[in-house]
């Protein structure tokens, strides 16, 4: 190579600069202080071609300090990847580019996660971690022998996120990971001693973690850190001591230059500092063969993993699982008849656990944890033993009390392809864990969130565990499936629809409390599917449709009988899911909900919302309380007692 | 005292499994467990008088693990507050017991804090403690010298949150801090090696901390542990080494005992063990005696506190900051006139940075900060310079980048009392704090949110930071108040609404983009506090009502002119706050949305929601992307030019 590694460096930060600049936005300051410890990184570490950028073997990198996106994009430009054009950078930040303001997974083939929310991309990283060393337990060196690299800032360590992801790298050893740190001693309101005085490098060797320092625009220094922690079986913090925004003779080092375009003044001044002559989005042919040839790197790497992957018997299997198919025929019908051969009354959780019992033998690609309430949730089957230091072809995950920790690492999982990640904890503590399941929803992936507990039928635990606004909340984070099942059979069916869907995550919303199984009659599909059914049609003349989910179906049905049994003909129809009944023709909808009578809403939470399917609205808009469960539908009115005289007085 | 250490511990031991049995749900291990260290707090060291629960100069308790909660309740029980009674506890987790499943703030006077989220107690912990400092230096030794002590578990220290707390305590060098960690090595899945091979300890120390170790069973060996706490200057953490469950002898150090009652048997094999003959819920009168005797400690240390206040200069100021009421005549009428004599064209963030201006003037209690987006979100004014370790009387905390740490210490530094706390970060991360706002809410604290950055109108970050469903989900969390101003005029009526309601959190979404102030006349009265008001009366023949919120108010103004423009008389509706509209008088309502016209929503977010107000309903139910703000406004549809055909098509 004739260039030096300045040079190559200063490509970066000469595209970054201009792109911030035309934009007249974004963040400059973080690709030009990293791009040295980058260079070093693609050039003589990082596992990747760009002409296969899905090569299942192919290392991750991860940006977990998204705002730098310019970063990447140079990267993935300049190695050779199909995306981003010049063009494309050329766009940065407008619409229909794919180079958005932060890296987005699906918007380039060479961005491994959508990152931006500080903290989660590292916290993403370690659920590619684990999902690289299971499947390498599971197929062997030879398919599988990658590495997961993130770049990572102030920011995302210390972020509370942080905390729980390393705690969970450092338990699992997942010495694969390796945590580029750019430790420019700066964040947005300044100096970082302006908020923190940690020893960030005390705190993760306290976590089990490997850590070394380098200087970040010392090429050979860089490298002899990588390599020390390519030697240590632990996970790896490099801490690279940077300037940040590097180049702006000016700026640098200031938070000036963190999140603003430098300005036409400075970026003039860059350019005779760097000595870079070239104009604005135009790479001297030196330069850009420099990077091609990095680029060209991996492809004899992946053509020799390719003739290993031909000749490995266990091909099939393993495309299939990287492909995030099914197997072929993958049903729950048969598990689904055996269940209305033998009516039972179980909690929803209990259900799930039934469920995952028959889908966990007839998916290897399962891996279910919970963050330390495998006995509440009932995450954990007999097929599923712990995925552990010692066994990485473990199947279960103890993730500890880390919720976004778990939400996150699943994230990283389902990215990496190859497992289906599942987890749990109780539904209340989904406004822990809210911003991981965002991002599922944002990065299209099927990440399944087991949440139990999902009413104040958990009874005395009380209000700070009993949900009221979360399950509503949830149904309205785009691209992501809520379910709430009212039976066992119901439960069965909206774990079938939510394996199915490869394009997003799903929460399961579970009781603690026992429900009788309501569907006992073979239905022939899943019902589950339509969003909303009716479960039973009145007998006499219909003067309300009573709509209700989960736990209160029970109720509705209850209700029903008391007003069937004045006259008044009630239809029961069951709402697993507002996405899905969305999703459903306006006659099946008309059908489902018909004009002319009255619709009430049953559901042991927030009213807030229903106005859409219903006039009259029983629920809960308050705070729960502390009592036994059948104590509390008393209190708040949640009773078939309580409500059918409402209902008829509404009607009269 | 005629009564050992240890009878007195095993009083609440005895009171914690009987309760814990009677009720037959709840968790005797960890007060089982701590109850030696807690005998040792109680009867050497903590500053509290029961007669007086609310002496604003005592030291502040907070059980983080909440669900040991019998502890809490057992201790205040025993040491003479009038609440709760025998028959209280006799009916923990009862309703209408105030002895709920975790404690609760709004239930007892004798606890400072509901915990139960696991670290979150933790975390509020930290604001009490910089609340306590704060005072401090504004009204000196004299009126505001005490402590602040936590009890906490391996859930609090293994939480993200933790991370976040302990960073902000480190760097605040918090020395009237101290967490007593119940070290027992036991999570509710098993062993903490299970999920953790974290150095505890390391952590602490690499943050900042102060460290010791003690047995948590030998009250000599905990005394010496905290005495060396007190010493040290740095907030401490003591690990306190115990057995959970301690005293029922054949379940005591597993977590059989963490969550579950004990069992009649092995409640009856504890009394054996722990020779312990009384039956439940009965306390020998020696014992009784001897915790009343702790009790009294206090009362005349408070006494002498009261002679202080007395002669103090500053009583009357301490007391109306310590009663958490504004001062007298507190408006910004005057401030607000004076925007309406001179309009102006601001983002909202800036407007709340002006109207800061004006109340941090006014008001010498509020503490604001951000978490490390002081800049974008405009948090800081001329009046409130920095709060940090050498200078506690500063009025400005750098948060750093801990939006859930930042949320808990507000609760903290408002359960304190004497401090109104508000702080800034984007709305989108309102995600990762949103446990935190709830808890606010859920014990009818004074925190206000800041939270710009509201929608699309951010532009280029893209839909990692840009809001769709966070204003609508906020909207739905019981006692808060959201509140979405249109103009730098709502804005500071929102400020002073947010300000005079002492009994809940507010949330206020503002933008990052400049609007038109549409108010330029005197209104008389805070039109605000209605939640919604018609801006703009129809000229033309009233067809259509346009409801809007915050920066979309100037959209439908626009759209309103397009409408008249053809004749379709529309009124404009101004919404800043759905829950004050909801309180509003029916015919109020009925004023604002009359029936019989068409009512159309515009707001920047997910329309999921509005089908409360409004039939036509113009938002975005998809993420954002990356585009300058007026690109992505006609992307999604939201500018005049493509809301009035549809409207004007939907009554044609």
């Amino acid at each position: 190579m004739t260039v030096s590694e300045k040079t190559l460096a200063n490509a970066i930060r000469a595209l970054s600069m201009d792109a911030v600049q035309a934009a007249n936005s974004g963040h400059p300051g973080m690709p030009m202080g990293m791009a040295d410890v980058a260079t070093v990184l693609f050039s003589d570490y990082l596992k990747f071609d760009p002409g296969q950028p899905k090569w299942a073997d192919r290392d991750r990198f991860v940006l977990s300090a998204g705002h730098g996106s310019m970063l990447i994009y140079s990267l993935l430009h300049l190695t050779g990847y199909a995306r981003p054009t010049i063009e494309d950078i050329r766009n940065f930040r407008q619409l229909n580019s794919p180079c958005a303001g932060h890296p987005e997974n699906f918007e380039l083939a060479g961005v491994e996660a959508t990152t931006g929310p500080l903290g989660s991309g590292l916290a993403t990283a370690v659920g590619m971690a684990i999902a690289e060393r299971h499947l390498n337990a599971q197929f062997g060196d030879d398919l599988v022998d990658h590495r997961t690299w993130v770049i990572a800032g102030d920011g995302c360590l210390m972020e509370g996120i942080n905390h729980e992801a390393i705690g969970l790298a450092g338990h699992l050893n997942l010495g694969r990971l390796i945590v580029l740190w750019d430790d420019n001693k700066i964040t947005i309101d300044g100096a970082v001693d302006l908020s923190s005085n940690e020893d960030v490098r005390a705190r993760y060797a306290a976590t089990g973690w490997h850590v070394v320092s380098c200087d970040g625009h010392d090429t050979a220094d860089v490298r002899r850190a990588i390599d020390e922690a390519l030697a240590d079986p632990r996970p790896s913090l490099i801490a690279c001591s940077t300037k940040i925004g590097y180049g702006a003779p000016n700026k640098a080092g200031t938070s000036g230059v963190h999140g603003s375009a430098l300005g036409e003044a400075e970026v003039a001044a860059a350019r005779e500092f760097l000595g870079w002559a070239a104009e604005p989005f135009v790479i001297p042919e030196d330069v850009a063969a420099g990077w091609r040839e990095i680029g060209a790197r991996g492809a004899p790497v992946r053509a020799e993993w390719e003739g290993r992957l031909a000749s490995n018997g266990q091909k099939a299997e393993f495309e299939r699982r990287m492909a995030g198919e099914l197997p072929a025929g993958f049903s729950l019908d048969a598990y689904i008849d055996s269940l209305i051969a033998a009516p039972q009354k179980v909690a929803t959780r209990k259900a799930s656990e039934l469920a995952l019992g028959a889908i966990n033998d007839l998916l290897p690609e399962t891996v279910g944890g919970s963050a330390d309430l495998t006995g509440s949730n009932n995450t954990k089957t007999k097929s599923t033993g712990p995925l552990t230091r010692d066994d990485y072809a473990g199947r279960y995950i103890y993730y500890g009390i880390r919720e976004f920790g778990m939400a996150c690492a699943m994230n990283g999982m389902a990215l990496h392809g190859g497992v289906i990640p599942y987890g749990g904890t109780f539904l209340v503590f989904s406004d822990y864990m809210r911003g991981g399941i965002r991002l599922a929803a944002l990065q299209q992936q099927r990440v399944i969130h087991v949440l139990t507990h999902d009413s104040i039928g958990l009874g005395e635990d009380g209000p700070t565990h009993q949900p009221i606004e979360h399950v509503m909340s949830l149904r309205m984070i785009p691209n992501l499936d809520v379910y709430r099942p009212a039976d066992v059979v119901e439960t069965a069916e909206c774990w079938e629809l939510a394996l199915k869907d490869a394009t997003g995550p799903s929460v399961l919303a579970l009781t603690r409390q026992n429900l009788p199984q309501l569907r006992t009659e073979k239905a022939g599909e899943n019902l589950s599917a339509k969003g909303a059914y009716r479960l039973r049609a009145a007998k006499a003349d219909r003067k309300v449709v009573l709509i209700a989910t989960g736990s209160e179906v029970e109720i509705a049905a209850a209700t029903a009988d008391a007003l069937e049994a004045q006259g008044i003909g009630a239809d029961v129809v069951s709402m697993p899911s507002w996405a899905h009944f969305e999703a459903q023709t306006q006659s099946y909808k008309d059908d489902i909900l018909p004009q002319g009578v009255l619709h009430a809403s049953i559901e042991a939470g927030t009213t807030f919302g229903w106005e859409r399917y219903a006039s009259l609205r029983f629920g809960i808009d308050s705070f729960g309380a502390s009592a036994p469960a059948e104590v509390l539908y008393d209190h708040f009115g949640l009773t078939a007692a309580k409500i059918a005289p409402q209902i008829a007085a509404a009607l009269a």
